[in-house]
């Protein structure tokens, strides 16, 4: 067998499964795995003792470099920040090599679909949990219903990453960062789009978290969802032109939505400007700044309670007092952003501690008429990770990619050009194996 | 007397008493005055059959006779949108030619500061009413109450462009669009930042309009302002460092941003996205698209009434419904984002009718220590326009700028590079002269 060459590029926190399952199987596959990132330690970190791993630093402002290491593979798997994947892309065509990531495709990316395709190379994207293992999921069982005859009129899907019910049981936010932190601090910026019973709806950043979907996963619990960015651009992709009802949404604990639009709301999730006095400033400081400083309440804590009419027992107030953010601490960075400053004030908390288990929760609905009668499927999927590095996260995330890196290397994916993975050669065989790592979507009808 | 060529380009709402007052002086200074507009029509219209104008097409995207036109002049008063101006300096110091307008600085427009000066230029910005005049009346105030050896503790300033009290007595808004239409309805999209009592503070779009000022113009009323974007970057400017509140706003009457900030919750304001289907679009539709289609509501305006907790003959509503974002009038665009819909939708009836007056007032409060007294100072100003036309705005905003660019011709501005009208040989003369056509600020000690 031909030895193949793969570069992963990113080894933050998400890395972790992908790289674990490409070293595991590279004695088999004859594969050799680069990991690179501007963290040559934490590329090390990553690739650990394996005789099958390599790892490099590798910084997209260095392009000479990044270019000779791109050249020497034969797929890349790019885990770095979104906005740094059409660099990548770039290099991969010049160089004729195939991509693969776990992000939402841009314009940016969209516009290379012709080159890759004239070039034979595929470059897949949002091929992690979600996007990724959503679209699959769904793609399956929206195959499944079509097959039957059934037209489907509502398709509605919400994935969370939480923390196991175990772990960190007196955390009231029954939320920990499991990924991008900064990406948690700034979801939902920007203005959801999705389709309700036949009518276009439009949320902007202030009503999100306002107007959630509850969410019931027998077994596990009540939720709450929000909607996430353009479930419009799915109509397509997923063949659903015609149907009524098609939102995609991010899953929470209930209750958590309520007290995260007080921070939504008085704007400490904005990162569009630098903050002035960071350095000596406080949580309760920071808090503050965002106050009405003619209130006559005598500290930031009561003038939340006062502006959002809430007691000092109610449950968002708890949260909040929780994540320390009307504490006389120091918030210890010397310049910031709000949005900067508030993950770091909310990671002293939320940072995952030894042995913390996370926890993934997606969900599906579909309602379709079939004859004259209609029906419903409801499927969840459930994960729970292992620890606070080998997380369910990053399992859910890391798993699809490499399996489909797996089936690209072997040549069983032919599919070409810029997509997602809602094509049966990819989603058929990368489910299967998927549901021998215990991820696996379980679904039923509902009378 | 040499002749002297003036070039102003964009004709629109703004420019008619700018250009007026250029052509009624022009046979005394020995001017020409050449008015450049996209629309050849709309230049037309502002020379009208002076003897001493001229119109052109004028259009940033054909840059040689963008060249050729501001090479010819001696200054050029761009009231063109802001974001062109960049372009229009770019020209400027090449050709070696004043410029004057009535924005706010951009960032791109004070790169130019240095090789404006180098080049013996003048880019005078913020020259207009707000900003502009509200910029000269307080630096004479500031001024005043340093020469007597006052230290100003704290600044607000409020400025509002509303209607008349005599105009559309029925239209509960108060108000209607005297300038930018496009302008008004994304106001205040961005972060506040000020100063208030030592502290800085910031306030989100999301909050903006709930946080008003009340503001009471002796005479006049009672009206509100809300805080208008950076207010800090004027400490330095206006030589205030150790101020412990600074806030400049805006003006409306009283009630106004309440309603406003519904359609701000809503997200009808957003400009980030086109809408769907909006050539069927109802104004109700468009409505309905920000609302929850799950809501056991029947229409629209239910629906505002529940979401924001509102009786039916709120006041909110009142002004809602008076400007029929409940009827079920087609919209009349084929496509548009919500700011632009909104503005078509709020146009129908905030546009100025033949016989309407607009009415400006300027609101100024100054506190300061002296000995060991503190002592207030209260400034207003208060303007009613002519007609449509000839309204108070375009007074207020062209005549700064006329008067300028007068001394300015007439060698008796010094000043050069990228500034704004606070230094004494802009402001005093053009505050003396505003003064006979009556743009006085009245203002008076505060017990």
């Amino acid at each position: 067998m031909e030895r193949k060459f793969i570069l992963v590029v990113g080894a933050g926190r998400s890395s972790s499964s992908l790289i674990s399952y490409l070293l595991a199987q590279a004695a088999t596959y004859n594969w050799t795995v680069t990991v690179g990132d501007v963290s040559l330690e934490a590329a090390q970190r990553r690739v650990g003792k394996s005789p099958y791993g390599k790892a490099v630093q590798f910084n997209m402002d260095d392009h000479e470099r990044s270019r000779n290491l791109i050249e020497a593979s034969d797929v890349v798997i790019s885990m770095m920040p979104a906005h740094l994947h059409p660099r990548v892309a770039e290099i991969c065509l010049a160089e004729k090599r195939h991509l693969l990531t776990a992000s939402y495709v841009s314009d940016e990316m969209k516009a290379f679909d012709s080159q890759a395709k004239a070039n034979d190379l595929l470059f897949l994207n949002e091929c992690g949990l979600d996007p990724g293992f959503d679209h699959m999921s769904a793609m399956l069982l929206i195959d499944r219903i079509k097959s039957k005859g059934g037209m489907l009129t509502s398709f509605e899907s919400f994935t969370g990453g939480l923390i196991a019910p175990e772990t960190d049981p007196e955390n009231p936010w029954r939320y920990k960062f499991t990924w991008n932190p900064r990406n948690i601090v700034i979801a939902g910026q920007g203005t959801a789009k999705f389709l309700q019973e036949g009518n276009f709806e439009f949320i902007p950043y202030q009503q999100l978290f306002l107007r959630t979907t509850p969410v019931s996963v027998p077994g596990f619990g009540e939720y709450e969802g929000y909607a996430n960015r353009d479930s419009l651009k799915y109509l397509e992709t997923y063949g659903l032109k015609g149907i009524r009802t098609m939102l995609r949404g991010t899953l929470r604990n209930k209750g958590f939505c309520k007290t995260w639009n007080v921070l939504v709301q008085l704007g400490c999730c904005e990162d569009t400007y630098q903050m002035e006095g960071v350095a000596n400033m406080t949580h309760a400081g920071f808090m503050d700044s965002f106050l009405d400083g003619r209130s006559s309440a005598s500290s930031p804590e009561e003038k939340v309670m006062n502006l959002f009419n809430l007691s000092k027992g109610d449950d968002v107030m708890t949260k909040l007092r929780w994540s320390s953010l009307f504490s006389d601490e120091k918030i210890g960075l010397l310049t910031g952003t709000p949005a900067q400053i508030l993950e770091h004030i909310l990671n002293k908390r939320w940072n995952l501690a030894p042995g913390d288990k996370d926890f993934i929760v997606m969900w599906h609905r579909f309602v379709y008429e079939i004859g004259n009668t209609s029906k419903e499927i409801q499927a969840h999927l459930t994960v729970v990770g292992e620890d606070e590095v080998n997380t369910a996260m990053a399992k859910t995330v890391g798993l699809p990619l490499a399996i489909s890196a797996k089936l690209l290397l072997e040549g069983k994916i032919k599919t070409r050009g810029v997509v997602i993975p809602v094509q049966r050669d990819i989603y058929i065989p990368v489910l299967e194996e998927l549901s021998e790592h215990g991820i696996t979507l379980i679904d039923r009808e509902i009378d």
